[in-house]
């Protein structure tokens, strides 16, 4: 069994450490956060520390931490032999030995529960050893797990930003435009869900709908002259030209 | 027993047919296209025509056509007593007596099965009669039956294009870019799927993730480097741009 030390306590720590202690290969020892009231959560679940001095050993130092501290906080684990991972989509291998990269593509929020079988973990580590217990440690909670050097794994971090913040932002636009005439946002469920799942039975680019691909520039021009906000008109002059582009 | 006749034989067409067949309370009685090639998939499940003249006599024409047709369409029909619908995002009711309009809110590929019970069908008439009879022949399809005037319907239709047509191209964008990298698109679907379905369990101004809504400039910076297609790069300034202000 693997022991673990999860650093951080935001939405991929909480997650993370829910799969490992649901996992019989792992076993989360103890929660690290500078902050003691951000280790409240988990003071009845695990050993908590808020000083890296009373860092545990562990066979993985798991940093679900801020792109910005990652590097600092590594520097001052003495690990050995332990395999020390981040948990970030951007953020290269660090130069430390024994450094590794363990990031699930997913979007995490604390109160969402998740299938963690269905998450795809990108591994990265400096030797086939550590790369040989990454992937044992990953695939006991997750049956999707790859091997991905930092240039593709920064390809995939930036495309989830388009198909998961952005249009999670989209979303949001469209609850705007409900609100705004007092229509309840809910109605455009069952469209979004059948938008997310048509991706899993075709390629987007042959199921692409609407008044742009069909050059409707009567229905265009309406919904232009119906949008108030001077930014959502903007994102819709922009994508529609996208989409009548890409596909010309 | 409520006899139809559709009118057109696109993806509307064709999934409205499947939904009627499957409905005790209603009977396709006739398929009309002005081509009778598009005829050929309907030949062998219900009477076709490719003439207004050849049309039954029926109690609903559902006009299942393109928003520039159906006004002339509709008004080559000599219906009387039988509802005139149209099943358009956009178009308000005809002026004809009879009219009405008859919108799923839902996006339609031909060869993508859905389950009709959850598709939001939005009603509109011109009479108590008439709206009574939609409201009987849509909830014998569907669980999700409203009556919306067309400013209501036209507002919903704006904001579906956000929510699903611009959403699909995010996708596609997000295919590319993995397409460019040689990485595979499928590893996206698990959180193309989480983020539809966060939307179900809490607002999305309430649950936006990524660089933008951290305001972290130097993964922003990155990306922008990352991306070469002048036009993704535009759309991931605009998106991020829009992100900030909008939560700021």
């Amino acid at each position: 069994m693997f022991s673990i030390v999860i650093l951080g306590t935001g939405n991929v720590a909480t997650h993370m450490f829910k799969a490992f202690q649901n996992s019989k290969a792992t076993r989360v020892i103890q929660v690290y956060n500078h902050r003691p009231e951000s280790l409240k959560a988990f003071e009845n679940l695990v050993d908590t520390t808020s000083s890296i001095s009373g860092l545990k050993a562990a066979d993985l130092y798991l940093l679900c931490l801020k792109d910005d501290v990652i590097e600092k906080i590594s520097e001052q684990i003495q690990s050995f032999e332990a395999i020390v991972a981040h948990t970030s989509g951007s953020q290269t291998v660090l130069s430390k030995p024994n450094s590794a990269v363990f990031y699930p593509l997913q979007t995490f929020s604390k109160n969402s529960p998740l299938d963690y079988s269905k998450i795809p973990i990108c591994l990265e580590a400096n030797s086939e050893e550590n790369i040989s217990i990454l992937k044992t440690i990953a695939s006991s909670i997750s049956n999707q797990v790859f091997e991905i050097d930092s240039t593709q794994r920064q390809t995939l971090h930036l495309a989830a930003v388009f198909v998961c913040n952005f249009t999670n932002h989209l979303y949001k636009i469209g609850e705007d435009i409900c609100q705004k005439d007092q229509m309840p946002f809910d109605i455009l469920k069952a469209l979004i869900q059948e938008t997310s799942e048509k991706v899993n039975r075709e390629s987007p680019s042959q199921i692409q709908t609407g008044p742009a691909i069909r050059k409707d520039s009567s229905t265009i021009k309406r919904h232009l002259k119906q949008l108030k906000d001077k930014r959502h008109k903007d994102i819709y002059q922009l994508l529609t030209q996208s989409i009548i582009e890409s596909h010309d």
